[in-house]
């Protein structure tokens, strides 16, 4: 039996993989009585007077919503929000096993912008953080910013940052192993949906100077037409020498590429063209941009890629149940820029200088001491 | 130690009386690959194809959303969403403990009839039942309503059918205890928010005749003025000799009284005044409209209260998890009159002949028999 034939059998028998359960017995009158009315009404009293206490007396404290519209599931596209459910509720799975955050899957019947605010804005209250996933760009940039201004809790896209944080982590240590330094790099982005762009201002805010970022079209510059508002804003700290031409003139030259695209598009030739000892992160999943072996044999020195079965994983687990660990126990209304630099230090940190080479640049997304690491140095930034 | 201070100690150990729990183990990257990316975009493809089958993949098969926005909690009336929480957590624990059904809490952060209805609808494909609670009566008529005609799952406002259910499988007891008819009782029905209208509807509907509604104005009827839509609605089926005057008219020759309204308004000489052998279901809480045994001085032969310190107490947890247990196994879109009078019935059954009499009218909620027979009897009505 396939991978794929043994996961569709198996999600019949869970039927669901998440579950909710009491935290209290309720056997008798007085189990009653202490978990609900009479005496549920005193720790309604209490945060009446004083919403903080909600913090102290419910979920609020250490649960997060996994929130949908289903719009950009996987490689699968536009799926809407009952075949999203899968998805979002074994994201709920691992921010359970690995963060130890109570999460709970919504996916929501609307992929209107202003709805989507309006409902997550209206649940807000039994949740300590929101994670957003699989929302199409640049509706999902908007979605992001516009809910971190109306609510005291954090909102964070997945999509976006978590991967961009493991992709930092991932380049912090091969720049270690290449002895190349970020100031000096040139990188290329192929990609520009929500990953893409997360990434490239991620490392912008971490120190690197040199961004070309590319489409379908070739080299995105101030040029190019039909670029989305966010797309736009990146032309002001991208390809600031305003290149023009497709993805094989930019990787002349360069030392990074970092592929959030498609299967097969990055050559042999493409990565000779590149400076020695590159860095390429192929992640389109499951087939990389280019095949490591392939990478390898055409001069790469690291290659990671989203997949389990090639070395240097790049995979969100790595940080996102730390991160939100970090910010529900810190008590963050937001998770910034210093959080996630903090958090993707801490992830580099995690391979130990003698284990650190180019098959190695990231922690084993199973050590426990992982989301542990993590949300200590969210923690230490809030 | 009080009841009260020990559940306010416990809520604050419990920090949130429920959590997620993954019922799948991730702790290898095969784990990984069936639980999640990649083998997860197997069941995503089949449900995209194919909506139904998120009942086999999905938590919705046995999930249900407790909403509420704190307009109407307990007695303790418009406290919020934040300060409703430990409310509808604790219902959540009920629908597992009781019912073996998933139940998660979501208090909305909006009163707005519209905002609730849209967000209820948006947040509704991870979900297989909606219970509505506390919501302010007569917002949750039309809210209830106008969710069951948008939705394809069973939205159901436990304060009102809920309640409804137990007080009349109370009555279909205590008739036979008085060896009343159903046909000739006369009933008083004290308070018209939305457990007094409901418990009226449901009365009507299995075949009582007469009954009366009285609130804080005395007697209902087609000429008392500031009635809302809904109980102008109710002018239509209840009062149908026009009848004026205080509850104490009310009550005069009366058979039953049923009161969801305000402590100790009920007086002997009232209850004096009904027939002989009348039934009394006085469940203000915690003080009820008169004491059992005030009551029964006065004549009465049948006392339930909301409390678990007398006889019979009308307690709702003998019939929503079973409800929706029913409701979510049989796949029912509504739940229909058929299915409260036969969850009725069901429950007034679950009282042995040989136990029966006056303090003994209900199941004992803790009968783990309880939820199994309301469930059957719901779904041999779908």
């Amino acid at each position: 039996m396939t991978t794929n034939e043994q996961a569709l059998l198996l999600h019949e028998e869970w039927n669901g993989k998440i579950e909710t359960t009491s935290k209290c017995k309720v056997t008798t009158r007085e189990d009653l009585a202490l978990a609900y009315t009479p005496g549920v009404a005193e720790p309604c009293k209490v945060i009446a007077n004083d919403k903080e206490a909600a913090y102290k007396y419910t979920i609020k404290s250490n649960t997060v919503a996994v929130v949908s519209d289903g719009s950009a599931v996987l490689g699968l596209g536009n799926i809407g929000p009952y075949a999203a459910m899968p998805v979002m509720e074994g994201k709920a799975v691992l921010f359970k096993e690995f963060g130890n955050v109570n999460a709970f899957p919504l996916c929501l019947d609307t992929q209107d912008t202003e709805e989507i605010i309006k409902t997550v804005v209206n649940i807000a209250p039994a949740f300590g953080g929101i994670n957003l996933e699989d929302i199409s760009a640049p509706r999902c940039f908007e979605i992001e910013e516009r809910l971190n201004e109306l609510l005291d809790i954090p909102v964070f896209h997945d999509d976006q940052h978590g991967t961009a944080i493991v992709v930092l982590a991932g380049i912090i240590n091969a720049l270690k192993v290449t002895k190349k330094t970020k100031e000096d790099c040139q990188i290329v982005v192929n990609g520009a949906g929500s990953a893409g762009i997360a990434i490239t201002r991620l490392l912008l805010t971490y120190g690197f100077k040199h961004i070309v970022m590319c489409d379908k079209v070739g080299i995105l510059s101030k040029n190019t037409d039909c670029l989305n508002w966010m797309q736009q804003k990146m032309m002001e700290c991208t390809n600031l020498s305003n290149k023009t031409g497709s993805l094989a003139d930019a990787l002349v030259g360069a030392d990074i590429f970092i592929g959030v695209s498609a299967p097969n598009i990055v050559t042999k030739e493409m990565v000779s063209s590149m400076n020695s000892e590159s860095i390429l992160f192929a992640m389109a999943n499951p087939v990389p941009e280019i095949m490591p072996d392939l990478a390898k044999e055409a001069g790469a020195k690291v290659v990671g890629t989203g997949r389990s079965d090639f070395p240097n994983q790049v995979n969100n687990v790595i940080a996102f149940p730390g991160i939100f660990k970090g910010a529900l126990e810190g008590r963050a209304s937001k998770i910034t820029d210093e959080m996630k630099l903090a958090a993707a230090i801490s992830i580099a940190s995690l391979v130990d200088e003698k284990d650190l080479n180019e098959n190695n640049i990231l922690p084993w997304p199973f050590n426990p001491l992982v989301a542990e690491v993590v949300s200590e140095a969210v923690k230490s930034h809030i």
